[in-house]
C-alpha cells in the first residue's frame, strides 16, 4: 500500500477517465427542458456526433448505455423472426447477437477467434452461400474491448458489396469513435451506434446512434419499433421527443464539453494522440513478452487496436498482478473478460490519456512484475519512452 | 502538443496537486462563523496541526502564505533592532533574513553553498563568537525548495545549545510537514512554520504556526507585535480572534479534508512513500546524470530531501526540457530558482503522489531528453522502477 496514495489511474476500458472540464461542467443547474437553450444544447450535439461518426446522416441521443443501444439499433430495422449475422472475433459481437435472439431475431455467428479479426473473405462466402438473402443485417463489432482487437469494417463493407448481398451493415464502434478514424458514409455503414463512456470521455448513461437512408428504409417495415427506441417517434416536432421524455441535461452538458474538448484538440489529433499512445503500450508489452510468460492476445501485430492492450498471462495469475498494480500504487487494470477471463488483464489507453498517465501506468504494471517476480522481458516502459521520444518531436 | 490530452502532471515544487477529496470538500456553502460547528471545525484542525508539529504547544492558523508566516514568526518573538542569523543553503532563509530587515530587525546570513546542507559546527562557531548574545533567533530551513536540501534541524539544533548560546530556533518547514519527519519538541524548535499547498495538498492562502514556551516568553516583551499576527489577541475568548476577523472557512474545509486523508493513511506510511518515491526519482536522476549533461544541485546524497529534486543542466537549456514536457506530454516541471535560475529544473515529489504519477512524470522527462537530443545515460525511468518494485513489496 506504500506508494498509492495520489490520483487513481483508470486504466480500463470503459467508463474512462474525465477531464475535469466534463466534471466541472456538470456541476449547475438543469435548464429548463422546454427552453431554446435546450432545443439549442441538443441541435448542437446532433450536429456533432454526426460530425463524429463521418455521416451526413442525423443521429440519436439516447438515454442508454451500450447495450441499450444495441436493441436501438435493432429494434428500428429489424423484425421477429427476421435474421441477424453476427462476425465473431472476441466478446461483443456475441453479445450483440445474443441481444437480437432475445428480442426474436434469429441470430446466427460468422465463427471466428478470439485471437484474430473477422475475415472479411469468410464473410463473403458465407452471404454467397445465403442465396435467398435470408441475412437482413451484418453485425460487426469496430473494436472488440475484451479482445482488443480492431476490425477492418471498410473490408467487411466491401466483402457485403462483393458478395451481391443486400444485408445491412451494423457497427458498434463504442471502444473505437472518438479515438480512431471511423467514416461511417465512406465505409457504407448503415448503422453505427457507440456510447459516452469512452472516447468521448463522459460519463456512462448516453448512447449514440447514426442511421444512412438504407437503414431508414428498412426501419419503415420494421415492426420491432417500440415508442422509447423508435426514430420516428424521436423526430416528432417536439423537442422532448428526442429523448422520448426528459431530458438528460447533466449528461448533455458533460458530452458538449467533451466534445469541445475533442474538437479543439481536433479529430486527426486526437486519433494520431491514440496510435502514438497504443504503440508505446504495444512497444512496452513486447518487450515484457520476451519472459515468455506475458503475450499479446492479438497474435496479428496489424489486428491490435489504439484504445485497449489484452494481455495474456501464461500460467502467472493476472489478478495478483491487477491487485498490486490497484493496492500499491493506485493503477486500475482491466480484468479478462469471456473466454480469457482469470487468464488476462487490459491495458485501456482511450479517451483522455497522455503521455505521462500511459507511462505511469506501465511503469506500475512492471513495478508489480518485478516485485511479483513474474518472468518478464526488461525495459517494457523503457521502450515506450523511447518510442514516444522518437515521436513526438521538439 | 501530440500526447498532451489527459490530465496534468503538476510536478512542481507548490502548489501541489489536490486531491479530488479537498477539491469537493469546498464544494459547499460556509458555515455560521459564529456556530458551534465553526468552533469544533477550529478546534480540531489546531490540535491537529500540532500532532503535524508534533509538540504539545498550540498552533495557529493565518490567512497568509508562507512569506507571511515568515512575517508572523518574526512580528511575534522580535523587536525593532535585534538581530537573526539565517542559515544558506539555498534561497529561502536568505528570503526570510530580507523579510526581516524588511522590519527593522538586523539580518546577518551565515555563509553557505547553494550545493549543500548548513554546517552545524559553522553555525556552532558563529554562536560562540557572539559573546554578547547579541543574536536574538537563528533562522533554518527544513528544505529549501530551490536547491532541493534537506537541513538537519536536529544537528542545528544541538549546535546552538553546544555553543551555550540562548538563540532561539525558528524553523520554516514549508516544504517537509506532512512529508518528512519533524520533531518540533524532541528536537528544540521554539516556532514552527509552515504552509497549506505543499505536504498538506490544500490550496495557498493557509499558513501555520506552532511556539514553543521560549518562544511565548520572547513574545511577551517583542515590540514589533501587530494585531493581525498577534498571538496573545488570536488567543482571546472570541472565535473569531482565532483568524483575527473573518474565518477563511472554504479553505478550512479543504484543510480538514487533506489532514483526514494523511492520518487516514498515517503519518509514518506517508513518509515511507515520500522517502520510496524521491529515491525513485534520485535513481532516475543518477542514471540519466551518467550522459555528463544533468547533475544532482545537491552534491552530497545523504543531503537530498524526500520532496524536490533540483536537477542541473550543464549547457543544455532547461527551458526547452521544461516546454517540451509541458506542450507535449502535459508535465508541468518546476523552474531553477534563484542562483541557478536558467541552469535548473525541479522535480516536486510532494504531497498527493504516488508511483504512476512519479513514474510517469519521470517518463516524460525521459522522452524530452530523448527528443531534445540531449545527452543522458539510458535506463533511468527503469531504474526508478526497478527500485520501487524491489522495495514496494507484494
Amino acid at each position: 500500500m506504500v506508494v498509492r496514495a495520489g490520483r487513481e489511474f483508470l486504466a480500463i476500458p470503459g467508463p474512462t477517465n474525465m477531464p475535469d472540464e466534463v466534471l466541472r461542467a456538470m456541476h449547475r443547474p438543469a435548464l429548463d427542458i422546454y427552453s431554446d437553450a435546450m432545443v439549442e444544447l441538443t441541435d448542437g450535439l446532433l450536429r456533432d456526433l454526426s460530425t463524429l461518426f463521418a455521416t451526413k446522416n442525423r443521429s440519436f441521443i439516447y438515454i442508454a448505455n451500450g447495450h441499450g443501444a444495441w436493441e436501438a439499433v435493432l429494434s428500428n430495422v429489424m423484425s421477429r423472426g427476421e435474421k441477424v449475422l453476427a462476425l465473431e472475433s472476441g466478446r461483443f459481437a456475441l453479445g450483440w447477437a445474443q441481444a437480437a435472439s432475445g428480442m426474436g431475431i434469429e441470430a446466427e455467428m460468422l465463427p471466428g477467434d478470439w485471437r484474430r479479426a473477422v475475415r472479411p473473405e469468410q464473410l463473403e462466402a458465407r452471404l454467397r452461400a445465403d442465396r435467398t438473402h435470408r441475412i437482413k443485417a451484418v453485425l460487426a463489432v469496430h473494436v472488440d474491448t475484451a479482445s482488443g482487437v480492431i476490425n477492418d469494417i471498410p473490408a467487411i463493407s466491401r466483402a457485403i458489396k462483393q458478395a451481391g448481398h443486400p444485408a445491412l451493415l451494423l457497427v458498434d464502434a463504442v471502444a473505437s469513435l472518438g479515438c480512431m478514424p471511423f467514416e461511417m458514409d465512406d465505409w457504407g455503414v448503415d448503422v453505427t451506434m457507440t456510447a459516452a463512456q469512452k472516447g468521448l470521455m463522459s460519463p456512462p448513461g448516453l448512447a449514440f446512434v447514426a442511421a444512412s437512408d438504407r437503414a431508414r428504409d428498412a426501419h419503415r417495415s420494421a415492426n420491432l419499433r417500440t415508442p422509447y427506441w423508435d426514430w420516428t417517434l424521436r423526430e416528432g416536432p417536439e423537442h422532448y421527443q428526442k429523448y422520448s421524455g426528459t431530458a438528460p441535461v447533466h449528461l448533455l452538458f458533460a458530452l458538449r464539453a467533451a466534445i469541445d474538448l475533442l474538437f479543439a484538440e481536433t479529430l486527426p489529433h486526437a486519433f494520431r494522440r491514440h496510435s502514438l499512445l497504443g504503440e508505446a503500450v504495444r512497444r512496452a508489452v513486447g518487450a515484457w513478452a520476451e519472459g515468455g510468460v506475458l503475450d499479446f492476445n492479438i497474435a496479428d501485430p496489424a489486428e491490435r487496436s489504439d484504445t485497449v492492450t489484452t494481455v495474456l498471462m501464461n500460467g502467472a495469475d493476472p489478478a495478483e498482478l491487477s491487485r498490486y498494480c490497484r493496492d500499491h500504487c493506485g493503477v486500475v487494470l482491466g480484468t479478462g473478460i469471456g473466454e480469457i477471463a482469470g487468464r488476462a488483464f487490459r491495458i485501456a489507453h482511450m479517451g483522455h490519456v497522455n503521455a505521462p498517465m500511459i507511462l505511469g501506468t506501465l511503469g506500475a504494471i512492471e513495478m508489480g512484475l518485478r516485485a511479483l517476480k513474474i518472468p518478464h522481458g526488461s525495459g517494457g516502459t523503457e521502450a515506450a519512452i523511447n518510442y514516444l521520444g522518437d515521436n513526438v518531436k521538439a
